[in-house]
């Protein structure tokens, strides 16, 4: 239940940071899908440590194997089971960790709910449990190619910290975003954001800050008019994520300070197609894609492991300090771009199998 | 499935605008807990329109039905089912709108999706929909009572677009809340956005802006480490309501402004508890409660539906104008309070059964 | 969770057989399909108290009231409300079963589950609970009759106690069966059956039965490989009704006397169709449907409520005995025929909407 | 969705005969439990081939390996992921029946719904799939032991073709049953089982039979009143395991042969305690345990692959005959005793979840 995401396209994930592996289970994939194990290593290999100077130097391959549910190259339409296995433990950098909470963690919440926890890098909590959600989204990613070939989905740095960059959602590529090591969609933006990052390190700090997505090409009447709107679960995949703290979609927190004349979207036609004149409802309107970009962004805390001593508990209940060990990202965000487009492979692939279920397009 | 929220306390709402009537069934509600039927009908006028000057006219009593689930005054364990009839329709007020989409509304997504729709009042999209939330959370709320007795919910209006009041969420009181027909929690504000949601409503305007909340007496333990995060379902709840754009906890986008050694919440022991002397993370660590107060922000944009001329489109796919009519609100906070009040108990009592289901307590 | 069927056309009944009424809602259902409220109520006619001679007398008319997510006649897609008001309540009638734990009925367990039960009627354990599958079943009849127009579900009374009619699941007709005020599909048991049914009651007693069913036209592909086969969701569905001690698909029971070499059915083609020659696997291999007859037969037991009196126990924990009052039927199974129906049609459309959804057809 | 079993206590299994490997994704399972890996070795052992003369020769040693979800030998709350690796591969045995479709054996039916299939060792339909199923329930086996400690399945073969046992549910052993390979509550029908199977197989031909169940110490109150009664999830988990036809509680088919006067269960006062006299009702009333045995039987046909030729359809559209080949067995039934006592318990604690969350105990 509380591992389990989506509701035709299901996906299942388990593992721990360390012990057997990590990996995913996806129920409800259509069958006869050409699938790609290098595009799925491909994107495992943008969120693994160690891809660049800037994120952490734990270095694990993250190498993928199907169990199940692919036959010559094709899904069956079964179960599709993926395996990562984990490599590069080191348990021992996590021994004052079992024992101290660390501040702003989820080492001591795990204790209150459970009664007790893997403390060996943060158990479940770790970013590792991302794996089999971008390796789920990476088999989404080639169902959607040929159930829905326009649509694309891009997530790129938006901000770190106050350095916001520039970007226009409609023209960015790939290649731009891909093309530095900080994900970011603005090409003035890399060298102050990586001197940024390499500054918050020396000083064995921690910066954060926020992530934006297009999705180009959906067809209208994704969604649904009440619980499953698009943006509601577009929040939920997004808030599931470590280290969020915020989400907003089109016009966001900021739309609030507009009158609704002001912020209205006015239709016209293209084309004989329905267009809006502007895009503060960010694509969705009423709970359902109306056609036009889907635009939203989402805010990550800056990493709470930090290699200063801090003041916490024990797990025995008595105060004391805490100095953070072990390798971890000054600023988690050039990993979590591809984490974000997982999320959201993985809201418009249900979404897009629920709407032919129900409406038979 | 759509329209269905929760998981073990499982609301599945029902209705359109115009039409027999909205409601609710709840099922999974613990049995043999006494239930008022007076604090379902006053959460349900908190949320009726024409209950003060600044809300929209339209009248309508909303009378709540229990038809099922209830005996002799209390739970029975079986679906409770809650009819709130329609009353005052007046379809003739839309007849310009079953023609014509409303910029920025639902009317033209909902064609996109189903093919046609119930263009009275907005049908499904209407904010009557939203009564079922309010009835089935007055119940969650008379549940939460007996089982977590020291649990309160409490929201209220932050901003209004650029007006923003000061509220200490540790103490404000729902006395303050409901003593302003705004619903603010700073008396200082309540004149001041009067003036600006009547000037705007002179104007044929409209206005957003943010709901806060606080849930203060959680116990620890509430919520999940993966998918469904207590901040994920609270983030799902609040983006699942008609007009919200973003959602934030704790530091929220602010927090990313911040240093991990800035924004973490160092632990301390009080009274043999263990508590954080900063709250960055909204009461929530890990997707789990920690027993701080939890803390969040709704985005609400302006109302769509405004009395000036706008450029749109018809169904029948031509270029003309529409000026909106019928009794709507120039700003929905004021009504909106008691529905995201709602939506935090429906989340919080499904992580209350989760957690005694799985951990015993 | 208990009370909703269904994962994609979804159902969620609601209602105690004393109290404001009993009802459904159904969410997933495809939009622009007519609805005729006719049907729907001939359907609840077929299963309503007081229809014939052989019967409970009790007299309800149990009139249908759609309260929503039907539009100028058409499905808008949004959920689909119908109720029907209880009316003949005569609650002293249950006084002394308040009380009094009549034998292999559902009063001691409820109160074993939950701490106190509604007595009236049996509450949520009635017959009328089936009122809202009923409703529901019509409904996805009327959706099937556009998807799959070849698609008929028809159910029968096989056998009452002993008596054992001979039918031809192939030929059978409605008219055949609507034809008898027993529902047998066989004309010869109609005089013998009405009898045995008349002289148990005369003497207080009850009697039991088999119902058959058959889904004529259904397409292949329907189904799926392990825990959702088609066999073990229409297993489910009909163990969900009241007084049902068994089912079998196909050979049944009886399939486990033969060899593997007698019960195999052989493959052929006709017609360039894929066809079996003998059908023991009851039209369903491997969890999915193959296109021949769907074949299965449920057991009821005979009526636990009789009027004679019998040994128990008190809610006070006393021993006493108990002699049933009220209007109760001696044999449910000419009622239980159209139950049977619907949840066949409830389990065929979920799957149809299943099928469309992973496979596009 | 598919292949995802329970609501609290949820399963996903996933793998096929042939690939990587078979396994399952236990999620919500409770927290702080000590877990034996020898018990849940044992249990697969008990299921797997080659363990005996009676059964298929294919000589797999299924060895388990937990990937997650349990850290210093217990349980953390998190999903448990067990992985069986597949070995004794050999794909050549099936060329010929990846171009024709064994009679009543899943191969027509995948190809129908997905469009292809693995042909080797039925993928997805092969027994081995219930490897999951049955890790799962050793685990929740466990689970029990601690939170319902009285409470204890036993399954055994109640009858081969025609040759029946005569078995007493109540005093019944695992000794008795695990001493002997065919897994029979009888004794003296061991040596006349063992027989029957013998010659069956060399005949090219297989049986079928009946299994039991006794659920003995099941507190009263589990289960649910309308769709998810007890005895309709067990039909449902029975009938979702290969090869079964048939599913009946307490006096099933049997029991439409008598009058209510006959079948009802008096209560009576033993001990403070409520029972009933007799137990026609099989342990559950209205849908819920009342706290005697609970007490099923399930019916197996004979396995479809024989030994000898039969007419059947290539997957090409053509007539042609096939005569099976591999490693299969003559009876499944002593294989199928474990699998069913797992789909008992892992409905059981599913239910017993469920009550922990709604009634608190």
């Amino acid at each position: 239940m509380a591992n389990i995401f989506g509701k035709l396209y299901q996906i299942s994930t388990f593992g721990e940071s360390h012990g057997g592996g990590v990996g995913v289970v996806i129920d409800g994939c259509p069958p006869g899908i050409e699938i790609s194990e290098e595009i799925i290593q491909k994107d495992l290999d943008r969120r693994r440590p160690g891809q660049s100077e800037i994120v952490t130097p734990r270095n694990e391959a993250d190498a993928c194997e199907i169990l199940s549910g692919v036959h010559e190259g094709k899904t069956l339409g079964t179960p599709i089971a993926i395996l990562v296995r984990n490599k590069d433990a080191r348990p021992s950098a996590y021994d004052e960790m079992a024992l101290k909470y660390r501040p702003s963690h989820a080492d001591y919440t795990y204790d209150a709910k459970f009664g007790h926890r893997n403390p060996n890098g943060g158990g479940r909590s770790s970013a590792r449990e991302t794996i089999g959600r971008v390796a789920a989204a990476a088999i989404a990613k080639q169902v959607l190619k040929q159930l829905a070939p326009e649509l694309e989905v891009l997530s790129w740095v938006a901000s770190i910290k106050d350095l916001k960059g520039t970007v226009d959602p409609a023209t960015v590529s790939s290649e731009t975003i891909e093309g530095n090591i900080v994900r970011t969609g603005d090409p003035a933006m890399v060298e102050p954001m990586i001197e940024l990052i390499k500054a918050t390190r020396s000083d064995g700090n921690s910066v954060g800050g926020t992530i934006e997505t297009v999705v180009r090409g959906c067809p209208p009447g994704l969604g649904a008019p009440v619980f499953d709107r698009l943006e509601a679960d577009l929040a939920k995949a997004m808030l599931s994520l470590p280290a969020t703290k915020g989400f907003e979609v089109g016009s966001g927190f900021s739309g609030t300070l507009l009158t609704g004349r002001e912020h209205n979207d006015p239709f016209y036609l293209e084309n004989d197609q329905i267009r809006t004149r502007t895009n503060n409802s960010g694509g969705v309107q009423g709970g359902i894609s109306n056609g036009e970009n889907i635009l939203f962004r989402v805010a990550f805390k800056p990493t709470a492991t930090i290699m200063t001593s801090q003041e916490t508990v024990s797990s025995a209940k008595e105060e004391t300090e805490l100095k953070g060990k072990g390798r971890h990202d000054a600023c988690v965000l050039p990993r979590a771009v591809p984490i974000v487009e997982a999320m959201t492979y993985l809201v418009v692939i249900d979404h897009f199998l629920r709407q032919r279920a129900q409406c038979g397009a």
